[in-house]
């Protein structure tokens, strides 16, 4: 390619969901010449009249760029559109959500193809692309010499944050992050339900909980990754293991009171009981992390 | 008492924890009276070097000033203390944490005495006392007339928020809160454990996970807050319930791959899938509340 900043990189995109459809629509936005494919035409057929070539067969929109994404439904389904169709050469960028261990082999597959490997793990919705403010982005791992080469045609849809030559860390860092948000949401969940029969408005109660959930998350996240890194659990501040554990009994006689499952909260303060008949109660809650991982 | 700006209201305070320390400290460094007692006294040697006048007994110090406020173990501890001392014509104001209905119980049991009471949940821990910048602040309920009347005095250690004439308010906003952030905790620890045994720095990691949760926070509860009020569940986002329970396998199978146990995020994933059962594959997550509240 010779470099003329006013060529935009020619993009190939395979997977016409949700995501995928956004993610078209901004790259058509910012003029990079776009070949799209799906499964199912019908999906095409709006993004033809904004711009986009629509091709008839993955083989035919892998031809048409260097710059390969695949945006489908899960690892299978990858397999299934790029079975046979010929990747050397080829720069592909995956951005279908899988398992660590299936990015990883997706990376061996795609190697063996003759195709250079990133693998990416979006942390947005699709009305967040298109949009810098929104904040989302997409964690990228793998050829990192692929991803500076792409870096600016990846960053015009979300935001990029590129974590490793390993190409199962994207899908790691994209599962995790997720998995904790469903933790979140779970005590959340457990909030509201502890208020749902009593006149108490959701909507006033709900800032209260999201201030509290914001402030809670960035100091003690970070006291956690420092003590995993440097292995000294031990608090600095008062409400250590062993009192939060003698606090436990005042929140699942708070439920039973206000007729609410614990199903989302005993099994962490059953964990935190655990760490204690192993550990000290002058510990952080830092030693649960440890007692999650299996041993081998 | 008359109206002399000068004269700060005098403080009566039984309980001399870490948390009673701070307040304590607070009150007279705002230049409040303060008269203390504790069950154990040498915890009040500091405090009387400090300014503050120390009783020897619970008995004395209620009698010594009209607000008294009262920071024990548990509820258990605050009827042993205050068994038989007289309480007519006492402004009593219980920041020991308890569940709504001891509450509820101790205001009835304060009113019964003669005293006005007014209930409380301190959301902060002992070091963000006294330091407004650190936004701790207490959940008050009960006695409006109270609140309204020592309002100042009890805004001196950490702010305030009045919740309502039910006195078991407080208490139900505290543990309700609390019981959110356990569940946070229990997804970020998931999170950790997921990279625990990768070659990820989890300091470099913490402030990918603590950013994420904080935007995550805002609008997914202020979203559920609003529809549990409406009663319409259906989402206008696109991840809705049947996606979201169709993406749980890839969560459940990276545990599995990075040998982490899954028993604090797969209540979450079942209640999803019971909830995908009973409702609609088009709502949001809101209808895991429900699920959570015994029907009677």
């Amino acid at each position: 390619m010779t470099a003329n900043p006013n060529r935009k990189t020619p993009v190939t995109l395979l997977g016409l969901g949700a995501m995928g459809t956004a993610l078209a629509r901004a790259w058509l936005a910012a003029g990079h010449p776009l070949t799209v494919w799906n499964r199912t035409p019908a999906r095409a057929e709006a993004l033809a009249a904004e711009g986009a070539k629509v091709a008839d067969s993955a083989a035919g929109a892998v031809a048409a760029s260097t710059l390969v994404v695949v945006c489908l439904l899960d690892d299978a389904s990858v397999e299934t559109a790029l079975d046979g169709v010929g990747l050397t050469g080829k720069d592909l960028v995956n951005l279908t959500t899988t398992t660590p261990a299936q990015a990883r082999a997706r990376a061996t597959w795609a190697e063996e193809r003759g195709a250079r490997y990133l693998d990416g793990g979006i942390m947005a919705v699709p009305p967040m692309v298109g949009i810098p403010e929104a904040g989302g982005y997409v964690f990228y791992s793998g050829s990192r010499e692929l991803f500076e080469l792409h870096r600016e045609s990846l960053a015009v849809p979300v935001g990029t944050a590129y974590v490793g030559e390993d190409a199962g860390f994207a899908a790691l860092h994209d599962v995790a992050l997720l998995s904790a948000m469903y933790g979140m949401f779970a005590g959340a969940a457990h909030a509201f339900a502890l208020i749902r029969r009593e006149d108490i408005d959701p909507v006033v109660f709900a800032p209260l909980l999201g201030n509290w959930i914001k402030a809670m998350a960035g100091s003690s996240i970070e006291q956690t990754a420092r003590q995993l890194r440097n292995g000294d659990y031990t608090t600095d501040v008062v409400s250590d293991l062993a009192m939060q554990v003698a606090g436990t009994p005042t929140f699942l006689s708070t439920a039973e009171e206000q007729g609410v499952s614990p199903e989302l909260i005993a099994p962490y303060f059953a964990l935190m009981r655990r760490r204690l008949d192993v550990g000290s109660g002058k510990e952080d809650l830092t030693g649960l992390v440890d007692l999650l991982v299996r041993k081998d």
